[in-house]
């Protein structure tokens, strides 16, 4: 009965909407895309200062958190990937990508964590976790 | 205990099928993108006449709920727009585009709204309110 | 009241994550797009065996689902679409772009069935079944 009732408060706290949104980015296209979804993120964070985002980069999508990218007018893309970092944005790169495009895992940049598959962890996001989707 | 009941039949409602699928549509391409939805939401209200769609739009996704907009094939998006509005489609603009892109909001065509930023709003729509995602 | 404890405990199944990820991935770009998406497939059932798979194709992304389609590099599709339909992934085609399209029925391979609405298809799988959305 108690879990029963933990579960109803949980759905009732959602339903009233207090729970914080929680969205993954999924980014898989390149440079261009990346540099679009940093102003997204951006503005997405203004409007709900509370959102949680979780960007989950594959295949091509994962060129703009290697050291040393820059983005389409040629500026590095660190110093926004580390001021959302330090709002609580989280940068994930499939391990699929890395072996596949023969990339070195230490060419990832610092703020970015590896997890084995880019495509599983958008779904898993999705499905375990709560969170919602956006490809930018 | 009611409102564990009433949660519980919410909830077997849902599972039964009876709840109304409500569709979020996430346009930020251009032109193109906004003239395959309109047929895309043609089908999807042939097939489920009860859906609810919602257009949430921003980057060069607004471009079609400008005035005088016009599709590929040079007719303009004015009909569609008034047709699909008629049967229930909302339209949502991004003023965070609106203001980045130093677009009048007078030039909203009035069948849209505009909301204070397009992907909180893809975000919200998902989490807060039941809508399910797709990108067309 | 048996009802409700059926919920709560299978509410309790998903939130301890015992529930098997179902996912829809949206197809309606062409054969690059197929392509890319073999690949994402295989890696996501390698990351996560269990994982339910159900590609829903409309527009362009029918292509790859016709008899003799090849991929980029010129080689047919129908292998690896067989060897995903053996593991479970299954491919739904939209009949609305059948017709549009002015393509018979009988092109369609036979791993694939064909579904009245594709993207009506999309949003039911994730209102209706659980499923969530990836676009790749």
């Amino acid at each position: 009965m108690r879990k029963i009732i933990l579960l109803a408060v949980g759905l009732l706290l959602a339903a009233t909407g207090w729970a914080q949104v929680k969205v993954v980015y999924h980014l898989n296209e390149g440079i261009p895309q990346a540099s679009r979804a940093i102003g997204n993120i951006r503005n997405h964070l203004a409007a709900d200062p509370a959102a949680k985002i979780v960007v989950v980069t594959h295949g091509q999508g994962i060129d703009f958190l290697l050291d040393g990218a820059t983005n389409p007018a040629n500026q590095p893309f660190a110093g926004s990937i580390g001021e959302l970092a330090g709002r609580g944005v989280e940068f994930r790169v499939c391990n699929n990508t890395l072996v596949t495009r023969n990339i070195a895992k230490d060419r990832v940049v610092m703020e970015a964590s590896v997890v084995p598959s880019g495509v599983a962890e958008v779904a898993r996001l999705q499905a375990k976790e709560g969170f919602v989707y956006l490809r930018p």
